[in-house]
């Protein structure tokens, strides 16, 4: 039987392709990721409702410790792991691959729509002026996202920035927060008060919200909750 | 009325999202820009067929020089302009996203997949190690995306150079000979007859091919039609 890997989109149900809803119909037991990105709770009750009896909830663990016996039952039937953006951009879901390569055991990726065009499409601005996409972690030093920032900014690219979605996600005051902080020890000059950004919530959900504004703005606004983004604006084009 | 900006994804009619199967349906004409990506026979015929009546193929000329009156129309009625992966990431179609806030009429976008993650995460490799993007245009000048090349690969990335698709599309081979040309002239030293590179075809369509070589090989390989697409990797973290 067959492995499927499916990517489920931006988080909601209108997101998820006509292969995805019709390849995970076939399957046996459904493993939803829920650690590497955002599902909202239409589509997490859509799921439970759609697939009920079928539908796990997995963990990191499970699908790295158990991941094993994953994927012999894939052996015997048809098995889909859920993921939600494209399944592969975290690439957290590739040693999935690979060890089912050395099992012999076929699989087939379904690609979604990831947050990593989504949020340079949204803005306007054009993709070919992306340097390189960076995260910054809920908890943990922000000094290497700001690194990358400058690496950026210094060949006039713009920077998106993505951020956590773990336990409810980092915001995007908390981000700007975080990035002050990297300011005042590393003293690029880069994310300052004055600082033009673009804060980006919930993109392609109902809710979407795009802001582009000072940093000392963007961080008093209010947003609806996480997933959040933020760019940091190059040489514009304009 | 509504202005519906639509993403088709990867150019098969698995990959349109269920978002934009439901939308379409309601809309009164539906224009397809046949002119900034890839969209299968398969789609196509589907297309056509479901949307009969209602279909006009859409040249850039239609959606530039005619925009004013497809954007009256939207205010009377539903109009749907469906472009081949995220309607945005090619930038073409902001322009009437501009126009229309400018006549205060309505718009929505529809996200769709994008080649510009699918070719990213297909291959495995890290999505935060890849520097700017760029395109090989079938008859131009390929130094400057020679540039692009080097400067991502003197900072360790991978570059991603999207194939040109227009007039049945730009080959891994035709791009590479193009870059060995290039080389020719600058003299980098970087895509060589014995350098790395991976071949990218029809990313997400059921002929999908990918291709890791050294680029003598990868140049005389037989592949399925364009879209093509080529990534050369910086440093490998394996």
């Amino acid at each position: 039987m067959v492995l499927y890997l499916v990517g489920l989109g931006l988080g909601s149900i209108d997101y998820m392709s006509l292969k995805a809803a019709e390849e995970i119909k076939n399957c046996y037991t459904i493993y939803l990721d829920t650690y590497t990105g955002f599902i909202s709770k239409d589509l997490m009750n859509w799921l439970t409702k759609e697939f009920y009896g079928k539908l796990r909830l997995a963990t990191r663990r499970d699908l790295e410790d158990n991941l094993g016996r994953i994927l012999e039952e894939a052996r015997e039937t048809g098995i889909a792991i859920l993921v939600p953006g494209d399944p592969l951009i975290a690439t957290t879901h590739i040693s999935l691959l690979v060890e089912a390569a050395k099992r012999k055991i076929p699989y087939k990726i379904i690609h979604g729509i990831s947050i990593y065009s989504a949020a340079v499409s949204i803005t306007g601005l054009q993709a070919y002026k992306f340097g390189r996409t960076t995260t910054l972690a809920r908890f943990g030093d922000p000094r290497e996202t700001y690194r990358i920032i400058k690496e950026n900014l210094e060949r006039g690219l713009h920077t998106l920035v993505l951020l956590d979605t773990a336990d409810g996600g980092l915001t995007i005051p908390g981000a700007l927060r975080k990035l002050l902080e990297a300011e005042d020890s590393l003293r690029y000059g880069i994310v300052r008060e004055d600082t033009l950004a673009i804060g980006l919530a919930r993109i392609g959900l109902q809710e979407e919200l795009v802001k582009v504004a000072i940093v000392r703005e963007l961080i008093t606004e209010s947003y609806p909750p996480p997933p959040h983004a933020l760019i940091f604006p190059g040489e514009l084009h304009f």
